[in-house]
């Protein structure tokens, strides 16, 4: 067994306090000395998903953002509005490490061959807490990354990848032959759209931006409906006709675009009926929420039959149903086309302490496409 | 095989026009000579269901309801709004008959056994078009009422007492243990709690107005919540912690209930929980909304996590999903127990003419509990 070169290391926590506070800081914490299965892992790079987003600030206000500290060592912190404190129950005054993904270079390996073996190479890992300087995880818990990927390619080799291997899953287990995807333009859609060129599947991009229409035809996309324009309903409409799409993943939520959705699946499904069915077509039209850039309510206008579903989708269960092997293939197609099909794009790279700051949270706090940070926790 | 004692009657049809006009009126047709497997039935009892109301008004402001022609032969017309078009595009300019289901006497019958054992008996009839004087069905339509059950109280064989051992089957299905139930006072709300407290499973009765807690009350149901309340949302998680009821049944649609009910789902779940997830529980939550009674936007506030899903239910696809022997073994309960646990009541029973009235509109069309009407074509 090797010794961890280093014995500690820095980490980000987020606490929301039963006062009413998020209080973000960096902790130095220990760093394990490995079991039989398991590396030390130096981490150089964590994306900023989403996901990670809604863990790392809460129900808190960005808008009252501040910070103290010193620059090596910030404290973050902002109110959570008094009506969110609720959905905060099951977190308060817990000290919580963030970061969902990241990759690194294994310093330290238990005893087992497994282990060894990735000693002093570069692997992804999927285990939580990344947003820290040194990790130890399981063996299971590494994608070995290829040779040529660097660190910060393999940060995102799961969240992403396996969120739109997922998707395509779906909609083949559910039995559907096209699928809707909305904020299509951020790197998860883009993913998609290319592991729907690659397998020739007929994909529906909706973005919000007409800008977000060119980001996406210059890579392939052949159906793109923008939510700006006046057309939309009829341009997603046409777009189902000519797809058949009767599944959609919707990363907003909130607002009218999910039950819009519905109805223009519906339209499209009616085009072609034969005869008035008071019920609605009997072609079951499903939305999976897997996301909420919109956190505000879902309104749905229930004028498209009776035929529908409408749920929430996450990868880990996802994962789980359908079991380990099946999830390995996965990771290997990751790894295999790690730098074409998988790949993604970060606005900046920051350290840990630069990720406090009020400048930065003010940018990759929008969740938004265009707009993604890249943690190395060793910089 | 028995020549028809009449060889033609009046029917109800319900029409609307490319121009945008509903119209109503009573139309005589031919009733044919029964066919080997089937038999003709004078119809004494067809009751207007939520889902006849749907069919027979269409999309039409029922407050531009007017009434012409004679009292034997009254014709009614409303405007349709024009935004409300498109959702009746398949239906313009079509006469359709209306009426789910309805009971009344065999008059003539096929030359197959089974339909001449039916000769001369009441029978509850499941075909569509049960707004007619005389109707010739095919034998697996009919279910032979109990000598001591009356026409009109076997009107209502069909979609209460299957609509309410579906849920309950869906349930089971599904894997939950218990079911909420919203306008749980209606006729279809009552009989549902009449086969829970039967069978021994819990039911959450959620009504609108506090004088239908008492109704239910009465009926022995134990969990009655009134969203009239102010302490609703407490009363409903207190209910589900009682019960583990994690799937519901909703006849409203429209508004927040259908969102509210999942929100207090995972309330009442989360009250147990050991940890903090930033997704929410892992036990999947579901709401089917099974009618319209509110044609407003679905609200949907998404408090509750990701495990979750909200979708339409109906009685014809749940039926065939089960497969007909399992529709027998229902039907067969259902008559065996109309008097007792699918026993209906009706607040007014009125001929054709009579449901073509004005004031009659008004109230039936409200589909409101307590305003129930059922139609003798044979008055």
């Amino acid at each position: 067994m090797n010794t961890p070169s280093h014995s500690s290391g820095l980490q980000l926590r987020s606490t929301i306090t039963s006062g009413g506070q998020l209080v973000l800081d960096l902790v130095p914490v220990e760093t394990p000395a490995p079991a039989a299965d398991e590396v030390v892992v130096r981490v150089e790079a964590a994306p900023l998903n989403p996901s990670d987003i809604g863990l790392l600030f809460g129900a808190a206000d960005l808008a009252s953002v501040q910070c103290s500290g010193t620059p090596q060592s910030p404290i973050v912190t902002a109110t959570v509005p008094q009506g969110a404190m609720r959905s905060m129950a099951a977190r308060l005054d817990q000290s919580m490490p963030v970061g969902n993904e990241g990759a690194g270079v294994v310093i330290a390996a238990g005893s087992s061959d497994a282990a060894q073996a990735l000693l002093g190479k570069k692997v992804a890992v999927l285990a939580g807490a990344m947003y820290s300087q040194y990790r130890c995880v399981k063996v299971e818990q590494c994608l070995l990354l290829p040779p040529d990927a660097s660190v910060a390619e393999g940060a995102s080799s799961f969240v992403n990848p396996l969120t739109a291997l997922g998707m395509v899953q779906t909609m083949r287990r559910e039995g559907h032959k096209a699928l809707v995807h909305t904020a299509a333009a951020s790197n998860l859609g883009q993913m998609l759209n290319r592991i729907c060129l690659k397998d020739g599947i007929a994909l529906v991009n909706i973005v919000r931006k007409p800008e977000q229409v060119e980001v996406l035809r210059k890579q392939g996309a052949v159906h793109i409906c923008s939510t700006a324009s006046p057309t939309f309903m009829e341009d997603l409409t046409q777009a189902l006709v000519a797809t058949g799409a009767t599944i959609a993943f919707d990363a907003i939520g909130g607002g009218k675009l999910a039950g819009q959705i519905l109805t223009c699946m519906e339209r499209a499904i009616s085009s072609s009926a034969k005869e008035y069915s008071r019920y609605g077509s009997t072609t079951h039209k499903q939305v999976y929420i897997y996301g909420g850039l919109d956190m505000g309510p879902t309104e749905i206008q229930r004028n498209f039959g009776m035929t529908w579903g409408m749920g929430g989708w996450l990868l880990f269960p996802f994962l789980q149903s359908i079991g380990p092997e099946a999830v390995q293939t996965l990771k290997q197609r990751v790894a295999r086309e790690l730098k074409t099909t998988f790949a993604s794009s970060y606005t900046r790279v920051v350290s840990l302490a630069e990720a406090l700051q009020p400048e930065a949270i003010a940018i990759y706090g929008q969740r938004s496409t265009g707009a993604k940070y890249l943690i190395n926790p060793n910089l």
